[in-house]
Parts: C-alpha cells; sequence; structure tokens
C-alpha cells in the first residue's frame, strides 16, 4: 500500500559513512529540484568500506532510524557498502521505500555494455560482497564482470587530490589491468569516485563507458517516489540539512564546493 | 598509592583504535619479555586520525573499561591520536597507571636533537592538538618544533605497501618540507609509521635522527611498572591476546608477520 500523500513534503532521507554520499544529493537535487533533502553522514565511525556486513548492517539500522526521527518519506542509502551489505536487512526491517545504489549502477551498465565485459571498482567489503556482480548477472547472465578493491582512493578523495598525480598513478595501477582485459564499461561502485570522473575519463579513454552510480540511483529514486505517490510538487526546494556524527568540517566543504551544493544547515549530533 | 603486589601476573592493557599499536606490543615484548599483554583494536571504528577529541576521547574511555574488565594492570594507550586527545581524561577516570606515547617520543626527541629543530609526523587530529609541541615545549622551550600531518599514511600501511614507490613520493611530498627546514630529528608521531621505516631512513639520510614513540614507550612503561611494583617476574611470557571490535584479519595477519609476533589468542567482541 502506498504512503499516505500529505508526506509528500517530507524529506528524502539520505545517508553514507561520510561525506562521499554528496554526489549522490547533488544528482538527486538535479533530477528532482523540488524535494527537500536531509543527509546524515557517519563521520564516527567512517569509513565502512574495510568492516565487516554485521557491522555495517548495525551501523545502517542506527543511521536510518535517526533518519525517520527525522521525518524522512523515504531512504536512499548513498553508499556502496551498506547498499551491498545492509540493503535486504533494512528492506525487511522498516516500512518505508528504501533504495541503494547498486541496482541502478548495475542496470546502467548492462544497457551501456557493447562487447559485454563490464569493469567495477569500489571498496574491498563491496567487491568482496559481489553484489554489483550478482546483480549484474541477475540481470544479464552472459555479461563477463571484472571487480577490483580500490581501497586507496577514498583516502585520497577525502585530501580533495581529485587530479592529482599520485591518485593518477594509483588509478593506473587499479585500472589498467581491466582495461587489458577488454573492458568497455566501468561502474564506479563508491559514492566518492565521481569526483574522480575526470582522472578516470582520461585513463580509460573514450571507448570505455563511464556508469556514476550516483546519476543512476537519481533516476530510480524518481521513479520509485512516483510509484509510490510521494513525489513533492510545487516551487522548486533547495532545502538540504546535513546531520553528521562528528565534527569533520573540511572534506564537508571540499565535496559541498566541488560538487556546487549549498547546504541550507549543518548539525553535528553524536549517536550515543 | 601502588597497586597491590598480587596482580603483577595480570596482563598489561594495550589499545588502538586498530591494528597499527602492534608497533608499540612489539618493541614491548622486547623490552618487558615477562609481561603477558592483551591488545584491543578498535577496528568497528578505524581510524580515529581524523576524528574529534570529543569522539576519539569517548571511544578510548569504551576501550579502557573493557581492557579493566580484562584486569589489566595498566593501561598503554598505543595510538598517537588517542594518547594526544584523551590521555587527560583516562588518567582522571581511571585508578590504575594510564601511558601514553606522545611523551616519551618527545623526551626522546629532546635528548636525541643536537640543532634543536625538530620535526613530527602523524594524524591530522595529532598534529592539529599540537600534543608533541607543547610537550616538547615543556621538556625544552628553545627547540623548534616543525609538523606536518599526513593522512595518506595509515591506508598506504594498512594495504601493506610498506616499500612501494607511490609511499616513497607521497612520503617524500610529506617530509621534503621538514627537511629544507633543517630538521635534525624527526619523530614517527604514529603507531602506523614504524612500518615504514625502511623508506623514511632512506628518504631523510644519515644526518636526522629517527625518533620512534613505540620504542620509547615501551622503555617508559617499563619504568612505571616498576615504580608501581607491577613488575611480573619468573619465566618469560609471550602470551598475547588480541581482541578486535570488528573482523579485519587481513591487515592483522600482514602486520603481525612484519613485525614478527606470535599472537596467542584472536577474539572478536562487538562493543554494542
Amino acid at each position: 500500500m502506498p504512503l499516505q500523500d500529505d508526506t509528500s513534503h517530507h524529506p528524502i532521507g539520505v545517508f553514507d559513512s561520510g561525506i562521499g554520499g554528496l554526489t549522490v544529493v547533488a544528482a538527486l537535487q538535479k533530477h528532482l529540484p523540488h524535494e527537500n533533502i536531509i543527509y546524515i553522514g557517519d563521520t564516527a565511525r567512517v569509513p565502512y568500506g574495510g568492516k565487516s556486513q554485521a557491522t555495517v548492517t548495525r551501523y545502517s539500522q542506527e543511521i536510518t532510524t535517526l533518519l525517520l526521527a527525522e521525518k524522512a518519506k523515504m531512504i536512499v542509502i548513498a553508499c556502496n557498502t551498506a547498499s551491498a551489505l545492509a540493503l535486504p536487512t533494512l528492506t525487511n526491517f522498516y516500512p518505508l521505500p528504501i533504495h541503494g545504489v547498486i541496482e541502478p549502477g548495475a542496470f546502467a551498465a548492462v544497457k551501456a555494455t557493447r562487447n559485454g565485459r563490464i569493469g567495477v571498482i569500489g571498496t574491498r567489503a563491496t567487491i568482496t560482497s559481489q553484489a554489483y556482480q550478482e546483480t549484474i548477472y541477475r540481470f544479464s547472465p552472459n555479461v563477463h564482470v571484472l571487480s577490483s578493491a580500490c581501497p586507496l582512493l577514498v583516502p585520497l578523495v577525502e585530501e580533495g587530490l581529485f587530479e592529482d598525480d599520485i591518485t593518477r598513478r594509483i588509478l593506473e595501477r587499479y585500472l589498467e589491468p581491466m582495461l587489458l582485459e577488454g573492458i568497455d564499461t566501468l561502474v564506479l561502485g563508491c559514492t566518492h569516485y565521481p569526483l574522480l570522473k575526470k582522472l578516470i575519463t582520461h585513463i580509460i579513454g573514450p571507448y570505455v563507458t563511464l556508469v556514476d552510480s550516483a546519476e543512476n540511483c537519481a533516476m530510480a529514486v524518481e521513479s520509485l517516489l512516483a510509484k509510490n505517490h510521494l513525489a513533492r510538487h510545487g516551487t522548486p526546494s533547495t532545502d538540504l540539512e546535513v546531520l553528521l556524527t562528528d565534527t569533520s568540517e573540511d572534506f564537508l566543504h571540499i565535496a559541498a564546493r566541488a560538487l556546487q551544493i549549498k547546504i541550507t544547515k549543518i548539525r553535528i549530533s553524536s549517536l550515543e
């Protein structure tokens, strides 16, 4: 049963382990300019990418409960690791629409590939979970998926080294084996990675299609809101409230500037 | 008042945000071969280096309480960030000897310098706290301290890239400005960094003295145990129990191998 229409003015609740999920917020604002957004970054426990399924699921439940208290009308898990490890549990546990970033990215990759060879990059936990691989095979069993865990990219992005020579060298090391295997499509399986788009595009060249799961997630959220009669109409809203579980404002401002996002309000709230 | 002698067979409780503090354990085992050790790595919330004083202090209190439940006779904070941000609170809060890694490193640096120019490298939180700078000035007000936050080193160490060309280039970028300023002593202000000793020594050359706070901390712990009548005598013990707050065994095994540490028992225990 769809939720009541009068909740349509409530915000979309978006969360990530840290600040990286703002790339999803930027895509949501572009596709859904009428929606208010509340974003939680779990900066007290960032990063999730090297942690276990049990721990990431527990953290994701705590954050989702917090978003419910903020009257979120739906939840977007703007974190590939949490989408990969916690989505099924969250969907069973909470009575509102919840969307992750894996399925939209996987679907877009299957649509984009011409030679059936797709590369996926992400955190160690995302890649180990095989979530992208399994979702892609579900859409298209004959596709060949090559994946690579890229644990150094998140720290480099958080330092703001989006176009640094060291970032380029590390990216080359991660990407070249997949390029040699002939991928024609590359999924950015971590919400930090769109900030490296310029360097990645330069390395993979014009014949490999880049799939940005943030962008595809925003389009999927648009359909989900419509289907559940939850879309907000009227004047465009740019309300974006950011709640962090610890002070970590440096990277917040770097990312907001790079993504041209305007934050309406910042709150810090310890989880305990 | 010293604690009772009969607690001398209890373990030394050592903690770190993650696995890096095993460098302190290796030094303790070398200097104090009679002591049992219990080590807690807060891998569910690692790293501490970019987090706030309030958060790091709260985490450190939770871990110390856990070590007390494990009958630790004293606490060694084998984490520069927690030593810099949480030591005064822990010392006020708990009725047993607690030792951090900052003071021993600062003291050793003051003894080592010939030209009065000391470099300190550490996490962003450690460097921002000014804990090394203030401690060094307390020992010797005329020394000039240059410090540099090196946030990319911990991720590189956790990937096991101890001698990689990329690690060398990042280290050069962090160290060269301090070398140009004429430092003759460099403090490794993070427990991960001793694993980079070989590369760092190569970059700084033979005229700069390297101060490893792990090594100096072990010597300070030796005095503290003797002063409090807590030293264990008898047959050498190599009991080392490791308790992690999340599964993260990859780096545990890399570090244990690199440091030639033998772990007797590993337990995983969620904090909640």
